[in-house]
């Protein structure tokens, strides 16, 4: 089977241009077929407050109304994108900026409503990705950058979490490939000590859920474990968590924590 | 060859929900290969306006600032290209935005500095049109929406006109493909009488010098027959120019003005 590598980046990387020229150097030296999946950044919030669109939050979760949807469409399907996308073609790595909803790569079903409706947030499940028309952009020597946007097939765009997107789509191509998923964040891997930024290099499977009960993995990080966890089950052969910094690093294993069967 | 339709639509039809969705209805129900090219509508200059980005004009030319590309990166290649995108997955038309930036499908030169810096401008010509890419896109069951955007190879994406993309990739894939290239308006043709709307049914090549003289075409007319001349002059089979609510009738030579070689 050939190679692939999932590379999901998020945060300040995003916002940065110095970091994310930087990050996206690192990233066009990976070697073999590779997806990117990005986060949206501050940049949503920064024009989120200027056109007067308040986040929502309802009992601390973020609700995405109809401005809002319309908001992060543009911001990571439109401005996000295309800067990344445009950035990578500086680099001769010929990219392709994609939602959810482009080539209905990503079909996903709105939340269903209960005690709190979410809004135009999609849930995504590994085997509805399309990973036939993800496999002939890949063929065709595309490498496709992919927005934290789906869509419900009934013509409204949805808001998806970057991660999530990231382990799903690794979990439905590791049927196809063979699939290394790499988060980049902004610490340097799952810390056992936040303050020495101690990084565990290696957590087990069966190791997960005592890491949990004990708090080492805790807040930010519990979701990311479980998309490890997903892309896992499906077949990924490794996770690896790390810092934007050290992408080239992490691609040849030699950086953050391993999340392994 | 394969039959290939590329249509351009462009004004208030952007705007309205219930007028892009009739036409993206009708488009859907088109035979054969197509494209869909698209503009920006007002909504650019609408959160333009809401973000404090004033439209710049030097000597009546609007000119691309720094904000500016940002703004329509955002409003043409996120908002208004998703939103067409997911209205026509609806539709199940499998529907891929892209700018020129995407897959490297549209390299543009900035314009050069002359009396007007015109800022983030992108020049296009047929020739340099990646056509392969689009055709296998094409090939692949995919039906490209083209936002009015383009880059510079340097990590830049550009500002270019719609009408323009729309004649420059009918020329490009006249090669290729039997091209009938369709311009959607807000006018049922190019009008011989404006008071009272009177359709110019044919205009030939050899006519148009000949119209631009007299007056009848003018204004806002006269960039889009350069454009329309610009596709026949390359191979495009028809050219037809006419209002977005008859694109049906447009599709099979029933309506607009029909300019031929």
């Amino acid at each position: 089977m050939k190679k692939l590598t999932i590379v999901k980046v998020g945060g300040k990387v995003i916002d940065e241009a110095s970091a994310l020229n930087a990050f996206l150097q690192s990233f066009s030296t990976l070697e073999g077929e590779k997806i990117l999946i990005h986060g949206g950044g501050k940049i949503a919030s920064d024009f989120g407050k200027k056109l007067g669109i308040e986040a929502k939050m309802v009992e601390g979760r973020r609700i995405t109304d109809n401005e809002t949807i319309d908001l992060v469409t543009m911001v990571y399907g439109g401005l996000v994108s295309k800067r990344i996308v445009s950035k990578l073609q500086a680099l001769k790595v010929n990219a392709i900026g994609l939602t959810g909803a482009d080539a209905n790569v990503i079909p996903a079903t709105k939340r269903p409503v209960g005690a709190i409706d979410y809004g135009f947030v999609g849930d995504v499940k590994p085997e509805n990705i399309n990973t036939e028309i993800l496999k002939k952009l890949i063929d065709s020597g595309l490498i496709p950058v992919l927005a934290p946007l789906t869509h419900d097939g009934e013509g409204h765009m949805l808001n998806t979490n970057a991660d999530t997107i990231a382990a799903s789509v690794a979990a439905a191509l590791a049927q196809q490939f063979e699939v290394k998923l790499i988060y980049c964040f902004e610490q340097p891997g799952v810390l056992s000590d936040f303050e020495n930024k101690l990084v565990i290099s290696e957590i087990k499977r069966a190791e997960v859920a005592e890491l949990k009960e004990s708090g080492v993995i805790n807040e930010g990080m519990l979701p990311k474990m479980d998309c490890a966890l997903l892309a896992l089950a499906h077949g990924a052969k490794s996770v690896r968590i790390g810092s934007f910094e050290n992408l080239k690093a992490l691609a040849i294993g030699q950086s953050g924590t391993l999340i392994s069967n």
